[in-house]
C-alpha cells in the first residue's frame, strides 16, 4: 500500500467567468473564476477514462498527496489505464480562486467579502473544466466528506455525466454537524485578528484557526482511538496536569500541535467559506424535493459509513443509501469498520478498497442514454 | 413534580483554614477558605438525617434552584424529615473562596493565580464544614457529572461518614472529554481580554466563555435531541444560511443564546478552574492503586448512566461500577434512558428518581463500623 504521495503528470489552472459572471446559489456572482486541477495519467483518445477524485475541506487538487492509497498497485487507480482529475474547490486557498484573492470590483483581497459558495456551485463549475477537456462521461467520481458530497451532487445535477458515484463519510450534516462547524467558525471570529475577515495576511487570526481546527479534530477521530492512543497520560514532554493550568495531558498535546500545524498551511476565510458549504449540502437543494433529487441519479452509487464516525454516524450514511434505493437508484452501502472516526476514510482507506475496486472495475448498473451535448447546459442549477 | 426553585432555611458561609493553611493536592496553599452553604430542611437533634448534594461545574449552594425536581412530594427529599445540605466549590464564583476573590498575599484578586482545586480538596473542604455542624456521618452524599464526581471521592476518602453515595452521569473522563475541556479552556484564553487571567472583571473575556459554553453544550446534550428540536433549520428568527456566513441555522442561533447567557452568571477563570478539577477526577487518585481506594468505599453506592451521554458515556459508568464490584462494594448500576445526553440529571431526572428513592430510604446494605472520631483526619488527603 503506497502511502508516499504520487506526482501529477498535469497542475495547472482553468480560467472561465471572464465574460459571463459565474452564477453561485446565494445570488451572487464570481468573475472571473480560477480553477487549479491536476492530471495524473493521460486522457485516452476516447475520452472515456476520466475518474473525477473530489477533496474535502482541507484539501488540494494533489489528490497524490492526500489519498496516495488510492494509487498504485494494491489501490484502486491504475495510472496506465485511468486518467484522475482532481480539482480544487472554489473559496479555498489551495490555487482556485478564493477569499485570498483580489475582487477585480474593488482591487482588493475578498477576505470575508468572498460569497458563500455552494457544493452545486463546485460542482457545476467543475463541469464547466470537465468540458473544457472534451470529456462528456466520468467513468466515475469519487470523494470523501464534503468530497463525497460532490461527488452525491455530480450524480444528481449532471445524471448523464456520471457512471459511478463512490462517497465515503457523506451525508447532508445533522444538527450536532451544523453545530460542530458554527463553534469552528466562532472560534475564527473570536480572534482579534480576525478583524472582520480583513486581516493582515502576514498575521492571520492563527490561534483562532487552530482552536477550529482543533474542536473538529475532535469530530474526525473517535473516542476509541483517543482513549487508546492517549488515554488519561500527562503531555509526553513531561507536563502534569495535576499541577498547574498550563500542564496538559497527551490528548490536548496533540490537539495543539495539529492546531499549530494547521494554521501554518490555512487561511481562515477559506476556512469559514467550506465549512458553510459542508453545512448547506443537501440532495434536495434546488430541486422540489429530495426524492425528485435522488431519482435523477443514474450513476452506480457506493456509499460508505464508517462505523466509528461522529461527524456522519454510519446510520446517517446507510440511511441515505435507503432513500436513494427508494428512489430507483442503484445503490450500494458499504461499512467500514475503523476506531479512526471520520477520518478512517484518508487514515486507514484499505479496509474500503474492495469495495471500491469493485464498483469502478464491474459494469455499471445503470447505463445511462447516449449523452446530448445540449442537455449538460439545462440542467437545473440555482436555486 | 415540581421545577419550580425551592429555598433554603440557611444560606450562609463558613469560613477555615485561617490559622492553619488549607493543604491542596496541587501543593499550593488557601488561607482562609470560605465556603457558601445551604441547608434546606433541618438537622434532627442526632443529626443524622443529613444529606449532603455536590453541584456540577457551574452550579451553585442552592440546589433547590438548579435541582427542584429533587425536592417535593415526588421529588426524593422530605424536608420535614430531611436535611439537605449544598456546598459551593471551592474555585467557584458562586459564594465559596475562588479567583474572584483578594488573595491576602497579595491584596489583588486571585485571577489567574488561583491554585489547581481537586475534587478531594473540595471533599476535604467539605468534612470540615460538616465536622463544624457537628454532623458525623452524612445519610448520603448524591450528585451529578462533577457533582457525582464529589459523591464517589467522599465515599472513598471518608468511609465511615457516607452511608449511600449516589452519582449519576459521573466516572473518570475519557481522553475525548479531556480534549473537549481543553479546546473549552482554549476558547477563553484565546479572548484577548482574558489577559493571561487578569482581566477587567468589568470586561471580562465574554465571547471566549460563551464559546467554552457553546463547545460544551454540544457535549452535554445529544444529536438525537438537537436532530429532533433544531434539524436542518434556519435560525427562527429568518435566517437564511444558505445566503451568507452571518446568517445561522437555528441549532447555532439556540447555542449562541446559551452561551449569551452564560457569560453574564458565570466567572471565566472559575471556568478553568472547575473544567480541570473534572479533568483530573480519578479514584486511584491519592492510593496506590484504583482497586485499594475503592476497598475504601463503605456506602451503598448507585451509579446512574444515561444512555445519550457523549461526555460521560453509560459504558464507562458501568464499567466504574463493574469495578467497584470487584473491589467488594455494594453497587448499583442504573440506566436512565434518555435523549437528553449527559443533561438529563438535570432536564428529565425523573426516570431515575425511582432508583435514587429505593437507596435513599432502604437500609444501607453496607452497615459502617462505629465510628470513631480519631480517624477522620487519618485519612490519606494529599497525593
Amino acid at each position: 500500500m503506497s502511502t508516499q504521495p504520487v506526482q501529477p503528470t498535469i497542475e495547472t489552472d482553468f480560467i472561465f467567468g471572464e465574460s459571463e459572471p459565474f452564477q453561485l446559489v446565494n445570488g451572487q456572482t464570481l468573475s472571473p473564476v480560477r480553477l487549479r486541477y491536476t492530471i495524473y495519467g493521460t486522457l485516452n483518445q476516447q475520452r472515456d477514462n476520466a475518474i473525477l477524485v473530489c477533496h474535502a475541506l482541507s484539501g488540494s487538487a494533489r489528490a497524490g498527496d492526500w489519498w496516495p492509497q488510492l494509487f498504485g498497485e494494491r489501490g484502486v487507480f491504475d495510472l496506465s489505464r485511468d486518467c484522475i482529475i482532481c480539482i480544487n474547490a472554489i473559496g479555498s486557498c489551495y490555487g482556485s480562486t478564493g477569499p485570498l484573492d483580489i475582487d477585480p470590483a474593488t482591487g482588493r483581497s475578498y477576505g470575508a467579502s468572498f460569497p458563500i459558495v455552494n457544493i452545486r456551485d463546485w460542482v457545476r463549475a467543475q463541469s464547466q473544466l470537465i468540458d473544457h477537456l472534451g470529456i462528456t462521461r466520468l467513468r466515475a467520481v469519487i470523494g470523501g466528506s464534503i468530497g463525497g458530497m460532490q461527488a452525491i451532487q455530480w450524480a444528481i445535477d449532471f445524471p448523464e455525466r456520471v457512471a459511478r458515484c463512490i462517497a465515503v463519510g457523506a451525508a447532508p450534516l445533522s444538527a450536532m454537524g451544523i453545530a460542530l462547524n458554527h463553534l469552528q467558525r466562532q472560534a475564527i471570529m473570536n480572534d482579534e485578528k480576525w478583524n472582520n475577515g480583513a486581516y493582515d495576511q502576514s498575521d492571520p487570526p492563527r490561534r483562532g484557526l487552530a482552536l477550529a481546527r482543533e474542536i473538529a479534530m475532535c469530530s474526525y477521530k473517535s473516542s476509541e482511538l483517543f482513549n487508546e492512543r492517549y488515554g488519561r497520560n500527562g503531555n509526553r514532554n513531561g507536563e502534569d496536569p495535576l499541577r498547574s493550568l498550563t500542564d496538559r495531558y497527551d490528548i490536548s498535546g496533540y490537539l495543539d500541535y495539529q492546531g499549530e500545524r494547521f494554521h501554518q498551511r490555512f487561511d481562515a476565510n477559506s476556512y469559514l467559506i467550506i465549512s458553510r458549504a459542508m453545512d448547506n449540502f443537501h440532495p434536495g437543494l434546488g430541486y422540489n424535493s429530495e426524492i425528485e433529487a435522488l431519482s435523477r441519479i443514474q450513476a452506480r452509487v457506493l456509499l460508505v459509513g464508517i462505523t466509528s464516525d461522529l461527524l456522519f454516524p454510519a446510520a446517517d450514511v446507510r440511511n441515505l443509501a435507503m432513500r436513494m434505493g427508494e428512489a430507483g437508484v442503484g445503490v450500494d452501502y458499504h461499512e467500514l469498520k475503523s476506531d479512526h472516526g471520520h477520518d478512517a476514510f484518508l487514515a486507514e482507506p484499505e479496509a474500503v478498497l474492495p469495495a471500491i475496486r469493485e464498483v469502478l472495475h464491474d459494469a455499471e448498473s445503470f447505463r445511462a442514454p447516449l449523452w446530448d451535448a445540449g442537455d449538460i447546459f439545462t440542467q437545473p442549477v440555482v436555486v
